[in-house]
């Protein structure tokens, strides 16, 4: 069997940890958004914990009902909001950390929706980070905590810990063998997981990403629920790089070659789909988590620039970047130029 | 209207001329053939020319029956000789110059098939070198000739001047614009011209490369069918130049995207099949002739390249340049990495 770089990053992407608190001392937000009396109860909160974390970090408020809807766009592609949070944009609010890695969410399904995220696999640096935020709120305003039911949320699926700790894992092999569908998935399941796809609901495992977080959040202490996740990640990790370990061989010069086209379109066309970008993305990762690329050394490097690159070419950030909102055809010609110079100064091939 | 290069040359790209000629005191080759005494009068005829032409230029005389299968293979590719030279190969021969530019085939369906090949359009240079051909073979042993039909030939259809002019015309313009099926195919079959795909009968126009030669041979003198082949030639290249510009202006980022990726794909794979390799092989070349790269100085002989690769990586050419037969797999796997460095080493792209 060929060997292929064994590098964990390469298959574990980033982390991401998400806690849903209320206030025991105000109505959840579905009866503050049903009263328009209860405005005041609503702009309370956002003061309140808009205090509290300037004290804490460098944080930007947007309070939604004034966000335009190019920078709504901008926060939803980047998953520092929810739609829930846009559709409550009356009463609704977000703090979100200088370097985008802390984001706070006031008044969405729950009065605070707090999340942290960062590059990497590493689960007790999240909930280290997270709980240090969560501390620094609960100090200022108490939660509703119920000594049987834990945290009590709006949603009874959120309820106890309040607690999602999700990882982003890079697939191409599990996903393309048919192993993920088959059986992962729902050995995921039974352990109480779930495996989304990347790109939000119904997209299916886009670009060969998908976000592994647990599903139940009551009846569990956190320790139990990051333990699951983390052994859960460990084993697909191994299986993934087994899996591209068989897929190399078994591929030959055929999946070389499809690696290599794919990074002589991107490299090259002038016209990109974002459907077609991805999958092509894809493609020259496989080829580099495959070790087709160089000695290995610069890979986790360029899989970062690579993820940072689907990132940047999303619909409403190339809208920002070009500083105008572009049509379809617009946005696919600006994201053919950017993605072709981008990867040429990346200069990844080797022969 | 979009400008493009108006290059004659990245349109009409090599011409060819051949003529048909038996011996008076000869039988055609089908009788010789058919009689086995007669192996000595075919003997003698690839003697008698042989010595002939050593005084006009260095010729390599291939006696068919001694021709390896490989080399044989070679000399169809280059269409050097014929199937119908093969067929006979018991008593036919061919001579063929160092450069190859001059083939005689000896001995095919008739006594004496010369052929005269160049790069461009030239048909009175063309003329000129095969008429001095001509004229030192037949002055070794006449010809066979008749007051009223001319030359006498085995087939009626090279009866009269045994002239066959051709032209080798890049189409991409009036080909994928269905002009050349609709319109200019049928007008010259009008003419007494015909249009043929390049690769042989029967393969259509693979790489928008079509043949425009005479079809009529009695009836007419070389002198008339030379003038009707070169006007119909320079009318065609005006069209095509023409289809070019309006092309260009319609097909706008697409067709770049497309030309683009093309080259994109020839440059990074790893496996090329001959269909494909052509296909995008055509694409580029239709860039250069839109003008997409450069400032168009390079443009002719960059065509030549291209056209010359296309020569290279046919199937019996692969064999010879790896020194072994390959199978099918192996030679696309020889061809993808064959033009890959060659047309990465070309530099064409210039942003």
């Amino acid at each position: 069997m060929s060997s292929v770089p064994e590098s964990f990053e390469s298959v574990a992407v980033s982390t991401r940890m998400r806690l849903a608190r209320n206030f025991a001392d105000y109505p959840f937000p579905w009866r503050l958004l049903k009263d328009t009396h209860a405005e005041e109860q609503a702009q309370e909160i956002v003061r309140l914990i808009t205090a509290t974390l300037s004290k804490v970090d460098q944080f930007t408020l947007y309070e939604m009902k004034h966000v335009s809807d190019e920078r709504t766009a901008l926060l939803l592609e980047r998953n520092l909001i929810s739609r829930d949070l846009v559709r409550n944009r009356r009463i609704s609010a977000a703090l979100i950390s200088s370097d985008e890695i802390i984001s706070v969410m006031l008044n969405e399904e729950d009065h605070v929706r707090e999340q942290y995220f960062m590059r990497g696999f590493d689960l007790p640096r999240a909930w280290e980070r997270i709980t240090g935020l969560d501390d620094a709120i609960s100090d200022s305003v108490p939660f509703a905590f119920d000594e049987q039911f834990g945290y009590l949320t709006a949603c009874p699926t959120n309820l106890g810990t309040g607690l999602r700790a999700s990882v982003m894992l890079f697939l191409p092999a599990l996903s393309r063998q048919g192993t993920m569908a088959r059986e992962i998935v729902p050995e995921l399941l039974r352990l109480g997981l779930t495996a989304r796809g990347a790109y939000g609901e119904g997209s299916g495992a886009e670009g060969d990403l998908f976000q592994v977080s647990n599903e139940v959040t009551l009846g569990v202490s956190e320790e139990k629920i990051l333990t699951i996740v983390g052994q859960a990640v460990g084993l697909i990790v191994e299986e993934e790089l087994l899996g591209r370990a068989r897929m190399k061989a078994e591929g030959g010069l055929q999946l070389r070659d499809k690696v290599s086209r794919a990074y002589g379109i991107l490299t090259n066309c002038r016209v990109l789909e974002e459907h077609e970008f991805l999958r092509y993305l894809a493609d020259v990762k496989l080829g580099l988590a495959l070790g087709y690329y160089s000695d290995g050394s610069e890979d986790d490097a360029w899989m970062a620039q690579l993820d940072e690159l689907a990132a940047t070419l999303r619909p409403a950030n190339i809208n920002r970047l070009n500083g105008a909102p572009l049509d379809k055809q617009g946005q696919d010609a600006y994201r053919a130029d950017y993605a072709r110079t981008a990867i040429r100064a990346m200069q990844l091939q080797t022969d």
